[in-house]
């Protein structure tokens, strides 16, 4: 559940990044002053704790999620830089999230993306901060039977502007204060038992009620800030028709700082909600299969669709009986990212991951 | 301030319509109820109280506004059959503001449109709704300055379905009722201040602050309601960037139940908000100028346009240097009505504007 956003660009590829923002020093910074000595196994080189602050880096790195889309890139960019910088000067936890609390630093919401699995931010008493940590409450494995669509919207949308700074939304907005203190600590605890108990109709509803409230308190901003264009509401459309149809939640959306939707449902319900995704939006003409849905594309086999002939035979969902929903709207969404619940940042042993040459320390060229 | 909407299918031009919706009969019986004895003027003819409940009535209605597009259409309708049937039964008000409980019944926003100029509805305390009224605060003739656009939006904009209950809002959002306690009564209060010292920038911030507001708890209903589209959103942003640009309020909007915007401005800014709207949202290829901007024309001469050729070369507005923003998308708008705060509901005295034959009865054709 957000309550702040925050985005930083990253650069494109090959491109070379500066690291004069503040966001970038201070992490470094937090990281070099808990830096301690670190052998290194292969290579026996031995580098003392106080030689990090006089030693230099290349930091390379590598995205395969859409950037600057809204869906939280940079803040697992920054959870990986701290990781990476925290193992490389063996930094150790004093206490339990203190690597989210720097990475905090870099981006807000970068404290959650740490960790795998199900993740908390806890806003913390401290003036400082120091205790705005995010702490694991359940990891990649607890719930196998979840399953998460990213329907990334088309950028040939019209984009709305909008300005980005929640800071206003906190100096501005009626509501925001009211939920800080009397929506969102019910709804953790809510959410926390929900996930604990795998209780799918209770993860949805307290998913899609909170998205629609954070938009809502956007809204609420003077000026407001607009996130969800007309094709996510298309989307939380396809998913409400379904769940009034069907009497209880089949699946649930979330939005981000952007208009593109984080889908959940379950193993069994799988192939129907994207059958639904696939019907309603289809590929623009010329598009082919294979780049529009990507990911884990177990599902789509599940669902039947091997071709876009498949695509194109596909008979609409029953709650489209009402005649006037727009039935079928191609290119509005990217393309579809079939996934589930992931781990959070670890170590590549493999030095054929590497994305920096280790004779010359400059990155491989691509 | 809207809280509440609702809506009532009115016929098309020619088309009978039905009297079986409760909201109508609520309207006669309210009425009928309060029926006095009555003499024509002009035929001597009488007409004794208990008789009005055995006569029939003829009503033929006409509206020159868009209908079911969330401006207020039904308000309007309902608030003028209440006023007619009250004229023609002889009915006097008890006390102020009886017959605005009275549209009420039909529509509940109705119950400002009897009166013209500013009107406040009081939410009242009885159960039952009967203080639940509408009373004037200034009338059409206070505030001179005052200029005010209606941008139509196009129906060619694909829309997003949505429930229409409010009564949704009041069971499931959070924040209505957190708005209800302690955000509206304070801003009513701001906004008569403002009404009565003419006060465009405080009239103007809590205008936009309000609406939004009133669109955020829609949208943290469950499941949620949208009435503005990406249209509304542009329109929105070009009053936010223009606003921003000069440091204080230019000009305010506001969206009832749909995607249209209510613009307002003062007389010296009317043009500049005028060719504004042509710039960013010039008529879609074919339409004449003529159906485009309707209403009262004199801004559209103020503004220096006579023909399409005038619009092609307006220059950008200097608030539109920002290279990111969509800069001018032709055919979003419907048409653009030029307007001012108007009268309430009136008698129209001479028989010349009768939609009714006074020898059949019945409905001249047209």
């Amino acid at each position: 559940m957000s309550l702040f956003t925050s985005e930083v660009k990253l650069g494109g590829v090959g491109q070379e990044v500066s690291m004069e923002s503040q966001r970038y020093k201070n992490c470094l910074r937090e990281i070099r002053e808990r830096a301690n000595d670190v052998v290194d196994e292969q290579t026996g080189v031995h580098i003392k704790r106080e030689d990090w602050l006089k030693l230099k880096l290349h930091i390379v790195s590598e995205n395969n999620f859409p950037t600057a889309a809204g869906l939280a890139s940079s803040a697992a960019g920054f959870a990986c830089l701290v990781y990476t910088l925290a193992q490389l000067m063996g930094v150790n936890e004093r206490y339990q999230g203190e690597l989210s609390a720097i990475a905090r630093l870099g981006s807000g919401s970068a404290c959650r993306s740490l960790d795998g699995g199900f993740v908390k931010w806890d806003m913390g008493q401290k003036e400082d901060g120091a205790d705005s940590i995010a702490v694991q409450i359940a990891n990649e494995t607890h719930w196998k039977d979840l399953v998460i669509f990213i329907a990334v919207v088309s950028s040939r949308q019209k984009e709305v502007s909008s300005t980005s700074g929640m800071q206003e939304t906190v100096q501005t907005s009626p509501f925001l204060h009211f939920r800080a203190k009397d929506v969102v600590p019910k709804r953790i605890k809510e959410m926390e038992d929900a996930v604990a108990r795998h209780d799918f109709s209770s993860f949805a509803r307290i998913t899609c009620a909170d998205s629609n409230q954070f938009h809502a308190t956007c809204l609420d901003t003077s000026p407001p800030i607009f996130y969800l264009n007309d094709t996510s509401k298309r989307l939380i459309g396809l998913v409400e028709r379904w769940n009034t149809q069907e009497g209880s939640p089949q699946a649930a959306y979330t939005f981000d700082a952007g208009p593109n939707a984080v889908l959940f449902t379950t193993e069994s319900n799988s192939s129907l909600l994207l059958q639904r995704l696939l019907f309603q939006f289809p590929p623009a003409p010329g598009v082919v299969l294979s780049s529009y849905v990507v990911g884990d594309l177990k599902t789509l086999e599940l669902a039947g669709i091997k071709s876009l002939k498949d695509l194109a035979s596909l008979e609409p969902p029953k709650e489209l009986a009402e005649p006037k929903i727009p039935l079928r709207t191609p290119g509005e969404l990217a393309y579809i990212i079939c996934t589930r619940p992931g781990r959070g940042a670890f170590l590549l042993k493999d030095l054929g991951s590497s994305l920096i040459d280790s004779t010359s320390g400059l990155p491989f060229s691509k």
